[in-house]
């Protein structure tokens, strides 16, 4: 089945608007730092997968072509040995961590692992811990893996029926003197829900218990204050907002506050003080590089440094303004445009309470999904059961592509979705 | 300090016979499947890391510009979802596996910690788990970790004093009804010694153990033999003799025997059933998925592939027949060359306990590896106290590279080691 005719479209409402604010964006020369995609492709899915950076097609050929082939293990202590510390150093600033604070290890469901054992070993009177059921589902698993491992914790997951406000609340209600841990996802998945991070800190402090973030969907997008906050743990990804490339390693935060309460429960010779002393006892680096394990991909880490850079040089306030302009863009469209063909917005209106993606529900939506990507050339992503989830990438997306993809699933809807689409998903992602 | 002068060499002993063997090798060609390093660099080193082959530099090049940049998200579905288990099919073959055992994850540390964890859960009963001192020294680490986590089992390192076949008797002597865990490295990292992996298993059978492998050092030049051994459980690297690139990700093996006996103690939602249903409650793969957790580090994954097919290509006897070829002529070399000037062989003479790598042991073994790299353009590594440890790489490695190599160590004996150079190692590798 062939793609619709997309274009040229008609100058519906909106389309001026999105021209205009393209025109006053500041951050607009900054789509030239990615390699382009194929033409009139609309990428709205920069949340689960961020797009490629000119800059890092010439770091991989330097780590292949240059640190590999030629320099071989001479790169270890030229190049790679350091590069996870100094790319933690790098991401330190987005999120309000000190250098020392931060380091690059394993993927994201690990270094989760190692924090939250780390965090129950470090709290060992106490048997709950506090959780949502807006975290995303690899945040639950590995919970409940730790909670097995560190003398069977009761975890105990709040229900959001009450959206983000309520859920708040319930948080709050349910830690008590006996809570280990709270974990949380600063900005959910679903629905782009984001937490104020400063109050649930402090209400779990007030408690005694260890607070750890996972700031996978805010990091890049969201200006993050783990200190200002006092926040104890976090982890994130790389690969979203940060542009390092698919399944790049992720990143975790230790507060220097209490530094010396925590040990790296998966102790491994990269975390070692002297790993080339080949010493059979295991004794660990004095700073957060103890967090390390095992042998970093070299490749894959590479690419964070440079997604990470143009992250720093945009500046996080400047895209924190752009994405809520975008969000605030998109959702305005969606109501003229889309809600009266039975989507509804099911983020946040309140742009504070926000990530930077926007989910609409349609109780079509797998189908509208499938058709948006075969049919339409744009490119969200489906969430479990009937969430669009599009993502808005400050650095490359523009006002104009929300008001394109906008107007095509208009078309789209139009034109009448194929017999020949299932109501539910078939396929892995 | 410049090089000293390294040629052209006298035509001494041995050079007309490391020619012969050269003309006489079947698997020469495959020198050529490898991008050129630096002209006269003999590298000794791709027991450490492997060097590039040309298919990768075009595989990596398609990663990043085509699947990355233009397919994006879609390139989970249409590639990389599959990867891991992909390669792990390709790597089972050469280490005696049935496709459905292996599958590619996470680094060798946290590989080992999940099945040493996952050994220990299934034998709650018994409180020791025994290894010895030849192991690497982030396998005791992560034993260590694994074991506080299971209740804090005794852990029973056997001492090696009396070289691999007092090491193999110890180790049989020191199982009993209470250990839960042999785990060992099939070849020792330093001394290159080779245990036999059926007679060992089969002890620890016996008394109703099961048993670990770490085959980082034999996978690619030895061919192991895990289902006719009846072994349990098996990690290794893929960065060594695989190929695979700097620091790429692990393999782990399951035998289909204890399959049932075994879980995945580190659950993410790569290793459940229905990734993409995001589902809150963790439900694992049926198959050797679930041993997954987070996210594959899909361009240093990729690599791996483009590694391991070069390995299948030549033929694991082929690789083993020339290994053992080069070892031999390596020690004879040295016995002629080098016994004079202090050199003794630290590895096993019998071909059968030994790898694909020899050390040498010099009391001046880090000034002389140091002279080697920086004056002698011989790359060869450094384990304390004093192994220079040289690493033969059949897939690239010819019998004049080691001749040659020899005869510049001579030469860079006669010149004399610079006084500047520290007795003690002072970098990290």
């Amino acid at each position: 089945m062939g793609s619709i005719d997309l274009g040229p479209f008609p100058m519906v409402d909106g389309f001026e608007e999105a021209s205009a604010l393209d025109e006053a964006d500041p951050l607009r020369p900054f789509a030239d730092r990615f390699v382009p995609t194929e033409p009139d492709l609309i990428y709205l899915d920069g949340n689960s997968l961020g797009r490629l950076p000119v800059s890092t097609v010439s770091r991989v050929h330097d780590v292949v072509d240059r640190e590999w082939r030629d320099r071989l293990i001479r790169s270890w202590p030229e190049r790679w040995w350091n590069l996870a510390d100094e790319i933690g150093s790098q991401i330190a600033p987005l999120i309000g961590a000190q250098p020392g604070e931060v380091i690059v290890a394993d993927s994201t469901s690990v270094v989760l692992f190692k924090l939250t054992l780390a965090a129950l070993q470090a709290r060992p009177g106490r048997s709950r811990i506090v959780t949502d059921d807006l975290n995303f589902p690899t945040d639950a698993y590995v919970t409940v893996a730790a909670a097995n491992l560190a003398g069977g914790r009761e975890v105990v997951t709040g229900r959001s029926a009450d959206g983000i406000d309520g859920a708040e609340d319930a948080i709050i209600t349910s830690l008590d003197e006996d809570t280990a841990l709270l974990t949380l996802s600063h900005v959910a998945f679903k629905s782009g829900y984001q937490y104020d991070m400063a109050r649930l800190t402090s209400a779990a402090h007030d408690v005694g218990a260890l607070v750890l973030w996972d700031l996978s969907h805010s990091v890049g997008v969201v200006p993050v204050d783990l200190g200002g906050a006092e926040a104890d743990l976090a982890v994130g990804c790389t690969y979203k907002y940060l542009n390092g490339g698919p399944g790049s390693p992720a990143f975790l935060y230790v507060s220097t506050r209490i530094d010396a309460e925590v040990d790296n429960p998966l102790s491994g010779w990269w975390g070692h003080v002297q790993p080339f002393a080949f010493d059979l006892e295991y004794t660990p680096a004095a700073s957060i590089r103890r967090f390390q394990t095992g042998t970093m991909p070299i490749l894959s880490l590479s690419a964070v440094e440079t997604g990470v850079a143009l992250t720093t040089e945009a500046g996080i306030d400047n895209l924190r303004t752009k994405s809520i302009g975008l969000s605030e863009f998109f959702i305005e469209q969606s109501e003229v445009h889309l809600e009266p063909l039975g989507f509804s917005v099911a983020s946040p209106r309140d742009a504070a309470r926000r990530g930077s993606h926007v989910s609409l529900r349609h109780v079509d939506g797998w189908r509208i999904v499938r058709a948006m990507i075969e049919r339409g050339k744009v490119i969200p992503d489906f969430r479990e059961p009937d969430n669009l989830r599009f993502g808005f990438a400050p650095l490359y997306t523009s006002y104009t592509d929300l008001h394109t993809a906008i107007i095509r699933i208009k078309v789209l809807m139009a034109a009448g979705l194929p017999n020949s689409y299932p109501q539910t998903r078939t396929s892995v992602t």
